[in-house]
């Protein structure tokens, strides 16, 4: 059932470590960062990044994050570690670049299997490209199918799923939006794929993020949920529901009624502006947690059904901020 | 005290005008619009446009808004009548017709207070440009200038009120945001002229709107408020707080604050989607009013300010949210 | 061979009316337009708009638009007839509007037939919502693939191209981009349906013209190009190349690429600023047969094809820069 | 005269590291990127980021970057080396960071007069706020303008010019365009103070560059000009006009035709994506003298002038098309 699990960004808690931890030389360790991460009420997993999080030891990580009491819900893959990656990943113009980010993505899946997780989900966000006539479109396409299609297949088991984003660090992204991404899916054609959908960078896409999980959950399958707001320009990484409470809550409903009921993840970034991650974390489960009431409410008689019936948004968003007002002053 | 006064735009009347008038053949009137919107529960004041509502009977026209129980909030200029303004206004490259733009206003000032009324906005959407290479940009600054200055002068007891706007119908306006209309009216210098904030309009200047209306009120004076609600990229007309609460209940604090307590005006398009204008109306004022008593209530303690006095938004959200959900819930 | 047919918005050709026909009392005719248009040298085409451009009457205007020269691309629907339709075209929420919607553009699709061409461009402009929580997607959703599949199955001789556009006169459209109107294609799986691509519409969809055009032709058929500007934010209807000239130019070089040579058609609105509809269209042409020549220079060696195998867009702009401004100087 | 002195972004000349300096242990010093950047042909100057590239030695710096036949235009603030000041600088929550950031400056300002330049580029991107209701904000513009005066004075001799960006890493910025800057240093009112107009900033905070700069010019002092090119939405750091051409040279002639004679300064981020720095900065300067001969041209006769006067863009912009189309081609 949604609301059961909730997951966050672990880089989040370097922030402000050195009040946290007033005898830290440098950065914070992973360790450090998820036993500060399980002093989270409510907070019961993580997705940690491959390979920066993992490293060679991906038993030994696992086993550090369940005893801080924390389930793992996946790995998420980060193609930093060649700078030639900066010009693509799967879409390099090198063909040996290519190849080892693909083998990097397998090695990625093996740790995530080893850990005991079954998700990948790949953010290809150097996959892309910042100058008109930079590059050859049809001949990037086929790549990014290409490596797709080669990390798909090399564990069935295990689920890939691809969050799309804008533009960042590339000016443009082969996969910016849910609908093209749903087009790199259809094909490649595995039935392990799926998307990732996070709410900044949907916002930023010109989506509306209800209407993207729609999509997805008809054309393939919803496998992560990320939460976070933002002002529509760029990923701001806020605290869900900060600027567009009802998109949010819109969101969650479409992806309940999907039957989604993974792993809520918040991809805020408090470690940018300073803030206390801890506070930060518990705010957005409250948020999460007051909507989901918000949404069972609502779903016990037919108002809702009866504006939508006539496409009626004066009627429809009464219902909405009531329910939500009443779960949130009650909470 | 703000939240006494609520006006709105008139031509949302004609939404529906078929199925409202059944007989209609054409277009509804201004008097059959004026009084479809007097049967909004909460509504006092409409602005009018001139030369479009008025014609040239403004006493008459003040005689039936009255007569409907309805005050005139002010008029606001349109520049429509010669087709040779699509090329500008106060910043048309033809003497001639900069000079029938500040006639125009001349005369729209004047049937203002015919009409009992002191306040003339001045949506200046037809000065700016729409290509790199097509102006003379301090010529054109110049002209927008001496437009302003020869309207300003020419009744001092008239309120004239610049009403932003980033473009449309222009790809480019020349007073876009808050701050370039704070420096056009420190050059005028002249001490009726004031602001008009569209919550719309600051959105898709990438202004937050509370920040836009602490700086008019600190370098000029805040004359109007219109309210509605968008996307953030073009003048979406939505209701008030559909999209955007937490900034719209911030920019109520800011004005209620700086002491504005004009009449809230919501600048909203029913009719653009074919919506009940009476019921979106109301809506707007519910929700209003919701805010309005959520800003009094936080009023009544510390947190708030201190939590901004530590930059903290996890508590700030917290205290606003709780506020208006109760408020919500109670009313 | 692409830059054969030019094709122009027949009412841009109202701008500056009045001094164009010193007697006209109202709106200048259809035929007035018509052959005002007809005066630009080196356009061969129009496409006309359905129904407001040709009534009850398609065979006399087919025979007066060949009377003065110029050929027929095709109609364009436009849902303005009835005021529902502000609501929804094919999703309309009420199923007799939906079918009179589809009703209307069957009788366009014989229409166009009628009149001897053999393409409708289908802009489902008033297909989507405004507010979260206004409508049911996946209800919506199907509803837009039951009407593109009626009306595409009506007469399968008739190409049926979709013209997307990211919003307006709905603050979002169910058809915003190219990804996502290739998914709608895809699940109704008719053969004579493609897609159009209009330059502003895809700048502010987020899109990189090349690119969408790449996917349409990888996935689908180009059947309609609309050549105009702006800056990235809303349909500002400007000049080709006035402000991107790269990506324009990068388009023209992707759809010859891909075998297109249907009329180049200019979607610019040279009346909503007053300019002179025949010196606009004419650098329009002028623009685009400068990049032809440019593309087609290119083509002679292998610069473009070694910069793009390196993704080097300091050699693969120069290289386009330098091609353009050549056939420039010499034009 | 403009078009004696080109400066970049030393950061820039880390690009490919690696692959430049095979022996290189770990990032490259900054005496290696002076070095590398003195490589290219026609670049006359550096601005160097303080405390960043300077720390305790700006004497000796002066020296190296001297002895590589370079100049030195000014120093740019960073302020990194608080965590706090993550939470602002000049409007930190806590007094004593507002006043390490100002002491920080005037060191700054200190180790710019100490290495004989005499400009200080303030880019204050850490001063705004995130949320809605994070900060009340006259108290934070009243910050920003005491810390602003602060450092003014400090050294009257020493410009000091404000260079704004719309958000990020906030993400909103106290500063966000050219007119809030304006009325900025009007609080502030020391004869000292100046902008830097950035090209990228200026797209993305909806302005034209050349209307920013007219209002500079006529409103306070243009200091510093960094060209650089992106999409609107972001600081994409692209190459000069690679998107904007129409929009750059038009910035360039309204900054000449202003008097401005200072240093072109390309702040551009070509290690963002791997290229090589030496010719991407070659390229800007090789675009940028194409334009300012196209420029000069275009001053030899009334051509724009006349299509200004009428506010024509079809003359206007073929003006200047053809004039760069010829300086291209000659080139």
């Amino acid at each position: 059932m949604l609301g059961q699990h909730f997951a966050t960004r672990i880089n989040s808690f370097a922030s402000g470590a050195h009040a946290y931890w007033p005898d830290l030389g440098g950065k914070p360790t992973v360790a450090q960062m998820v036993a500060r991460a399980a002093t989270v009420d409510g907070l019961t997993e993580l997705d940690l990044n491959y390979p920066d999080h993992i490293g060679a030891a991906p038993a030994e990580i696992a086993t550090m994050v369940n005893g801080e009491g924390l389930a793992l819900s996946g790995l998420a893959m980060r193609y930093y570690t060649n700078p030639a990656f900066k010009r693509g990943a799967f879409t390099n113009p090198d063909p040996a670049v290519r190849r080892e980010a693909i083998e990097l993505t397998k090695r990625g899946i093996d740790a995530t299997r080893e850990m005991g997780a079954s998700m990948m989900t790949l953010w290809l966000g150097q996959d892309g490209w910042d100058y008109n006539f930079q590059c050859d479109y049809p001949a990037l396409w086929a790549h990014e199918i290409e490596g797709i299609a080669a990390v798909a297949e090399h564990d069935p088991d295990c689920r890939i799923s691809i969050e799309y984003k804008p533009d960042e660090p590339r000016a443009r992204s082969i996969l910016p939006d849910a609908a093209t991404t749903l087009i790199a899916i259809d094909e490649v054609g595995a039935p392990n794929l799926g998307v990732t959908i996070d709410v900044a960078h949907a916002l930023y896409a010109g989506e509306t993020p209800a209407f993207a999980a729609a999509m997805v959950q008809r054309r393939s399958q919803l496998f992560g949920l990320h939460l976070n707001d933002g002002y529509g320009k760029r990923d701001d990484g806020m605290m869900v529901a900060s600027v567009h409470e009802q998109a949010t809550m819109e969101l969650l409903r479409e992806v309940r009624r999907g039957g989604f009921d993974g792993a809520i993840y918040f991809d805020t970034f408090p470690d940018a502006s300073g803030l206390d991650p801890v506070s930060e974390c518990a705010a957005n489960i409250r948020t999460v947690r007051r909507m989901l009431a918000a949404i069972e409410a609502m779903d016990g008689d037919n108002a809702l059904a009866d504006a939508q019936g006539r496409h009626d948004p004066v009627a429809a968003q009464e219902v909405a901020r009531l329910a939500l007002a009443r779960a949130t002053a009650e909470s």
